[in-house]
Formats: structure tokens, C-alpha cells, sequence
């Protein structure tokens, strides 16, 4: 397909080389240039401005926040103005459940389609195609994009016709995998006090009751202490807990470890963690405890 | 090994079975009798007394609590007074870290040896010998009732010298697996009255970013809000947390998820939840956001 | 001094009210006609455009929220755009800290003065002219509405230069009014519950340790669980929570006891709370404790 | 009257001096000596065991916690054993509801009467007889108690003829008076980090909506971030808010704010805070928010 493809961070630039390795005719755009050009190499073509990455049947984006993905789409010469008609724009940035809502209307207003298809996965998984997609939007619009998502993930599992559906499921998602960071770390906090060695104590779990790869891979970086460099930076897990307590609060939902996770991201930042990756919020327990890490 | 196996309920009914079915050779005893009448049809003797299950190498121990615990092992008769000089008692009970210290203390003076050898695992687990065993005791004595704990269990793991390390781990764990009620609960209350379809919804998360068979056994009782049969009983499940706090608060480790568990415990008792499975914690969330099961 | 009023709901009736009674001449508007006779009957004026309302000294806006503020304030013909050169814009609502920031610099900008004096105390006390007022702007803004200020309460504090300040301040009051709610429901709970009569176990607490009225009114509210009509509507109660929870997360504050009150809110309107006082959320421990009122 | 008293910590000595003053007969015993020589100058006896404080009409009781309590009234030569028929047991500490009705019971069996009447005030209240007694037990030992309680009080409360339920009320009363601890604590390290003066801020508070005396002590403790030295030690108000979680559990009753007070209590102590006065709860916000006090 000729498509365009906007927000190359960690996540969309892998996402948008491998839409090139699966044939599609791409072209990239970033706000700040640079990030680009070994897509070029690869056949990518670059766009000067977002409207430039509009002329083709679908533009994918992969932006950091609700901010960003407004500015790209309401923007003068954003997507909403410059999309043709039937076209599709296929966002899979981690954004809020209302500003979803907002897109699918403006871009139905403007004959234009709108799929969500959010992913899950850390940059390596990106790296190697292997993305978990959830995806909703009208069914023509979803089967017109499947090549893309294909090419992006190892499965695509669709939610509803209702785009937003899958940024709640999205958000949701989010929210688990950080209760995967908050409980074993109050866990090991407590046997960590208790004189038990967490390296034997975080290897009996995995291989046992908890075999999921999130509870190996948080489990090390709790056990280490070792937050930096960030996979995935601690503003953006805040974020996401944000944005899934909006959409809880909209729908009448309590979700009290979801508050907890909040404030364990509060006293992160307070106490300079802003540059960690997310797993950070879990040596907070040990901290609370009077753990001091050298 | 010629040994003695205390407290038949599905767990520990199992656990004998399983050790008759290894070949040793099994007194059993239970408080309220009946429930070893198959298990001497295939082969083990019935005791009338606790000390008549301590004549051999060994005891186990499989009981509901530390009060039940206690009785048996302090009580008149009981396996400090009965128990041989070097015979081992290894505990499968999960007891508060408290009580396993103290009867690591007694049968030290008594001459005779203890072993904690907590279990993972629900009752079709232990059926199928497939638990995981989580032990702590000096050497000698971990060594020699080894052909016991690989009887029952999938694997053995030894996390310390100190008995009730493993105690701490087994409540750790426990309060670990509660949170993968808890969190899930959430995450459904807020997907479900969003309009989701949950079973869709579970489907995805075990089958990519969560596949540990917990999420999937949970998170099934969740979605259909199917709490009985209790296979795990909710107060016990409770009283787990109640012990992993009890640690905590001697260690001096806040839980903040852990006291979120235990006034969920609290909740569903007040409201007439006490026969339910321990994953009925799992419906508060939607309980709280509205939600009416018919 | 001649000035006007806009936002005759019970609080802002109450307030023009006084304003009337101290001798101002007073032009008053409300977006839903009606609320203003009474008012006219005792020498007001009625406004028939937010505009109308601006052409004296000051105008004093006691608004339900963020938006109604916004669009009074920035709408066409809105304050910024009606008020004249140096007059000073009072701003009694309880708005966001954002916003409160957002209106001192448009007023300058347009060469106006701002300056924010939220109210502490219930709709009598607003009658009574006994509010608190927590204020806050340029010394000589202050200086200026001095005379309106001490017409509607019974004391002014001056708390900063900096107008968002006072807004801050109204918020975390909120806050703490609302967890005195939320602990002696538990309270209530716990000994009510327990068999202690509730109207006594009040009554020690107030004539004793907690003299403060707010344990009180409360207090007796929750013991009679009369949480209609409502004399401060749970909504507003819920907006405060939510606005002091957005100033803590822009200043990185982690606040657990409002991150509860929130939850409260949300059980509460989830389960049909929406039109009730704000202390209902008072009665949700004893829910949770299984009471069931009839 | 003729009567022992027991326990002379700084709230019993006060309360001792006070039934002293009131022209009683007492005698004192303190398990450490040397607390008792100022109050013989003023006339009390001072008994070398506990049964020697055992020997008139009642004796009161001032101890630290259970254990302490439970020796004292269970021990050789314990009240229960000394104590004569019909004299009455007056126990003001702060004792579990469970102890409580363990107490009552076994008064019961030697033929002996029981009082509960635990006190609420600081030190300085004691010292001034200005206690306020929540009282519970049977009509005719309650009246005849009374004297000794007018002599250390300004105001006897009487809730229950079931003793425990005073205990309940005690312990539920330090509940809320932590949270008075708790929640101007969040709300400080709000205001304060958002800039605004903090006497100035606690000033308005305590002038206005929130008068009792309560705020302005521990307010101003707060302000100061001046824990020392204790007047009410941070383990005391530990123990108070665990045996509320004790009575709640036992009650079925969830509790979240006390819970998250014991996980406050938990962090001051796991970072040396032991010494301090209960108060320094009310420090832990801040600290989470980032604030390092010299």
C-alpha cells in the first residue's frame, strides 16, 4: 500500500521499518528531521510537513501523547485537511479514550475513516514485528488497513466497531502491566527485609506460579535496582495511568490500585526519577521499607 | 520412608495419596475421620491419634491454620511430645512466619528436626503431583525428606536454612496471586462498563501480553462471575493476607496493596461472600462501578 | 461601590444578596433567567448580557465550574472583553488552579485586574454574610474590592500576590472538609457495627475532641444517612476533589486520602449518589460493612 | 475512696496525682520504681507488688498495652487474683476489644467487677484533670467508680454496659484523631509546595472552618516538622491503629483510611523515625512529594 507514516520514536521508527521490509510504499515524517534517514536508506520517502504524508490510502501514527496527536491532526495542513477522501488514518499512539471519540467524528465529518489500533509490546518486540495489535473501527476500514497491521505485529485482535474501544483496552492493558510492577515490588520489598535472596526469590516465581515474561522482565530490573536507560520512560507509564483513570472516572469506575499507581508515579518524579524507565515505581516499597540503594 | 501424614482436606488428601502412590509407607490422621477411608484402600494406615502418625522418620503436616497447627503440634499428645529423636517434621501448612519460628525453636529442643515445605498450587494441582514446593531447613534435614517432597510436587525449590523463609515466600506468593485477582478486577469493571465484551477482552490479554495460566483461571471465575464451588475459599485466602501483613508489619514493610486485598476480603465477608472462591475479590471493582448480577 | 454580579445560584443569591444589603449598587445576571427578581424587588439591577454586567468597578462571577467560568469570562462579550481599563474582576468560584492562572493573565493583558476570593462555608452561611473568604491579587486589587469582599463574609485572608493561590488554598480546605466525611464514616461504621449507638458515640466526639462544626453537620447527617436535598451537591463535591487532584499531580504531590475521596465519588454516582449531598459518600464504609439501610 | 493504682507513665502519674488531690486513699505501684516518690510526698502508699495495690475498694489501671495489661491482671499475684469480691477493676488503658472482654469475663468469674474507661487527652489534659472518660459497664460498678473518674476528668461519657464497647470507641477516637494527622498533612504538602505560607495557610484553617484544637496542635507540629520530643509516642498511635484494624477485622468492617495510617506508621519506623511523636505522620506527604528538611 502508499501510505505515510507520522512519529518516529523509538516505537514508530521500528514500526515504520518494518511496513518498508513488508513492501509498502511509505512515506515518514517527524517533527524534528534526523530520525528519518536510515529509512531513507531503506526506500523510505521523507515528507517535509504532516500534509506530504497524507497523499497516500492510509497514514499510520505513532505519537507521544494526546497533545501531539491533536496538533497532528486538527493542526492547519493536519490530517483531517490534508487526507483524501476514503482514506484512512490508522492511529496507534497510546492517547486518551475522548480524544479517540473526538477523532472518529471529525474524521467521519470529514469522509475521511479512522481505525485505532494501538499496540502492545516494548521497542524490541516493535524491533522484530512481533506487536500484539488491538484494533476497532467499521469493518471495510479494518480490513482495508489488515496489511498493516500484519506487518507490524504478530497478532491483530479486534475489539469493536467503536474505535476508542481499543484505547480503553489499550489503556487497560497498560494498567495491568504496571500492577505487574507495583505488587511484586511490594513482594520483594518484604522478602528482600526478610534476609531472602530476591535473585532465588524472583527465579521461583517465573518458573513457577508467574511464568508471563512481564513478571521475568520487571522482576530483574526491581531486583537490580537498574532503571536506566529507560525502555519505557516513567513519564509515559503516568500517562497512561492517567488517561486510564480519565476514562475510568467517565464511566463511574473506581480502580483503586490504578490511584495507587498515580501516586507511586508522583513520588517518582518528586524525588527525580522523571528519566527512569517505569519499572522504577517498583522500588518504591523497598524504599518506604528504609532500603537505601548505594 | 515410612511416615505419618496429618490433615486431610483436598490438599493434603491429595498429598497422601500421592506419597502412597510414590511408595512410602503412610500413617494418616485426621481430626474428623471418613476422609481416610480410601486412602487406607490403597494402602495407608489410619491413626487414631496424632502421635500414633509420628511413630516414623517423618510427619507432614497439611492443616487450615495456625490455631489448627498449634493444637497439633503443642497440644497433649502432640508431635513435639510424640515425635522421634532426628525424625522430621515438615510443614505444608501455610502459617504465619511467627508460628514457624517457634516450632522451629521446639522441635529443636526437642531434639527432633523441622523443615518448611510450603506449596503452590490449587487442589487439581496437587492431585496431579504437579505443586511447587518452596522448602527451608538445615541440610541433613532438607536432604532426607526430599523422596517425600518430590512425591508431591513438580519441583522443590530451597531458599534458605531458616524455616520460615519459606513461609514468608509461600504468603508473598499468595498476596501476589490475590493481586492478580484485584488488578484484572479492575481492569474488567472498567473495560465491561465501557462496553467491551469481557470474554474477547480476557482472550487478548492471556493470549499475548499475560499468558501465565493464573490470568486465565481468574480472570474466567471473573468474567462469568462463577465464585463457586470455592476451590480456594475465600477466608482462606484471607487469612493468607492477614499473615503476609502480619510479616509485613514486624518487618516493618507497608503494603499498600496488600491492605487494598484485605479490606476487599472484608467487604465480601460483610456482604455475605464468606463461601465464595477467593477470586469473588475479583467482582468488587465491579460491584462498586454499579454493576448488577443477575 | 458600582459593580456587578454574575451567578445567582443558592451561593451567588446569597452573596448579591448581601452585597444589596451593605449599600453597593449591584447589577446582577444569570444565564437562566428567573433568580434575579427577588433581587430587583430590593434595588438590583438585572443584566441581560454577561456584557450589561460589567460596566462598573468590578464584577464579582460565583460560577459552578471551569467551563461555566470560561465562557463567562472569554465567551463573545464576555468579561474580558466588557470590562473597563483597571476595573477588577472577583472571582469567587471554585475554579481549577490552571484556570485561576489562564484569567490573571488575560485580565492583565487587557489591562484589567484580577483577583481571586473563593468562599469557605455552606448556603446559610452565605445568607448570614458569614462566609470566610481566602483572597488573593495585587496589593492594591485587593485594596480596591476590599469593601465587596467584607460584605459577603465574616473575615478575609489575604494569602499571596499571586491569584491561583486562594484557589489552592479552596481546594485543599475542600479536601480536608471532605475527609472529614470520609473518616468518621468509617468511624461510624466501625462502632455502629459494633453495637455502640451512633447518635451518643457523636456526641462524645463533638462535645469532646472534635468541636468543630464540620464534625457535626456531618456527622449527623451520616448518623441519620439524610443525605437529601442536598445542601452541597455531590458533583461539586466530586469537581473539588478532581481539581485538587489535578493541582497535586502538576505540582507532584501525592495525595492518598484524596485519591480515595475520588473513588468514593465515583462508587457513590455509580450507584445512583448523583443528587445527593456530598457527605453521602460518608455512608459508603458502612456499605461496604454490609449495612443495609431501608 | 481506697484504691491501687496501676501503671505510672506520664498520662497515670497525672491521673494518680489527680485522685491524690480529689482526697482519696491511694496506693501506687509501678513495675519500674522511682516514678512513685513524688506522689508519696503527697500522701499516696507505695505497694511492692501488684496484689499489695489490690487491697481497697477498686483499682485503676494505666498501662502501656495488652501484654502489659494482661500481665498485670493475669500474672501471679495478678489483680484477678488479688483483687477482692466486688471490688472493681477500672482499666483506662488502651487495651484491645478482645482483651477487653477477656477481662470482663474473667473479672466476672473470681466475683470481681469491671470497668472500662479509657481516657482521650494528651498529657497536659491529664496533668489539668481535664480527661474526657468513655466509660462502659454495669450500672452498679459504673456508679460506684464514679467518684474516681469525676477526679481525673472533666466529663465521663457512659456508652454500653458491654465494657469492650468503650475500648471500641477509644481506639476508633485515635483513629480520627490520626486522620487529623493524616489529611492536613497531604493538604500541606500541597499548599507549601504550590508555595503558599504554611502558618499562614494553618492560621486560616484553624481560624475558620476548622476550629478544633486538634488542627491547631497538630498543625502546628506539622508546620514546624517538630516531632520531638513526643508527647504521644509514633508507637502508641501504631498500636491504637492496629487494634482498630484488629476490632474492623473482627467486625467485618474495611477501613481504607486506617489502613494506609498503618502503612504511614510502617514507613516512619522503617526510616528511624521510632522516637518521634505520632504527629510526624503528618510529615510523610511531604516527603513523598520531594521536600528534604534540614
Amino acid at each position: 500500500m502508499k501510505i505515510g507514516f507520522i512519529g518516529l520514536g523509538k516505537m514508530g521508527h521500528a514500526m515504520a521499518s518494518n511496513l518498508l521490509k513488508a513492501g509498502h510504499e511509505v512515506t515518514v515524517y517527524n517533527r524534528s528531521p534526523g530520525k528519518a534517514e536510515d529509512l531513507a536508506a531503506r526506500g523510505a520517502r521523507i515528507a517535509r510537513s504532516v500534509a506530504e504524508a497524507c497523499r497516500g490510502e492510509a497514514v499510520m501514527t505513532m505519537l507521544a501523547d494526546d497533545r501531539a496527536a491533536e496538533q497532528v491532526v486538527f493542526g492547519e495542513g493536519g490530517i483531517v485537511a490534508a487526507l483524501g477522501k476514503s482514506a484512512i488514518h490508522v492511529s496507534s499512539s497510546t492517547i486518551s479514550v475522548a480524544l479517540s471519540d473526538r477523532l472518529t467524528e471529525a474524521h467521519a465529518k470529514a469522509g475521511q475513516r479512522f481505525v485505532s489500533a494501538p499496540v502492545f509490546g516494548r521497542p524490541d518486540a516493535a524491533a522484530a514485528g512481533k506487536l500484539f495489535v488491538a484494533a476497532a473501527g467499521t469493518e471495510d476500514a479494518l480490513k482495508d488497513c489488515l496489511p498493516l497491521l500484519e506487518a507490524i505485529g504478530q497478532r491483530t485482535v479486534v475489539l469493536s466497531k467503536v474505535p476508542s474501544a481499543a484505547n480503553l483496552v489499550k489503556l487497560s492493558g497498560n494498567f495491568l502491566a504496571a500492577s505487574v510492577i507495583e505488587s511484586p515490588g511490594e513482594a520483594m520489598a518484604l522478602v528482600g527485609k526478610g534476609g531472602i535472596d530476591r535473585h532465588a526469590y524472583l527465579e521461583l516465581l517465573t518458573s513457577t506460579m508467574f511464568p508471563a515474561p512481564m513478571y521475568k522482565i520487571y522482576g530483574e530490573l526491581i531486583v537490580e535496582g537498574k532503571f536506566e536507560p529507560a525502555a519505557f520512560a516513567a513519564p509515559l507509564g503516568h500517562k497512561d495511568i492517567r488517561l486510564t483513570l480519565a476514562a475510568a472516572e467517565d464511566l463511574r469506575v473506581p480502580m483503586p490500585v490504578a490511584s495507587l499507581l498515580r501516586d507511586r508515579f508522583l513520588t517518582l518524579f518528586a524525588n527525580g526519577g522523571e528519566n527512569l524507565d517505569w519499572s522504577a515505581i517498583g522500588g518504591l516499597a523497598a524504599r518506604d521499607a528504609g532500603e537505601v540503594r548505594s
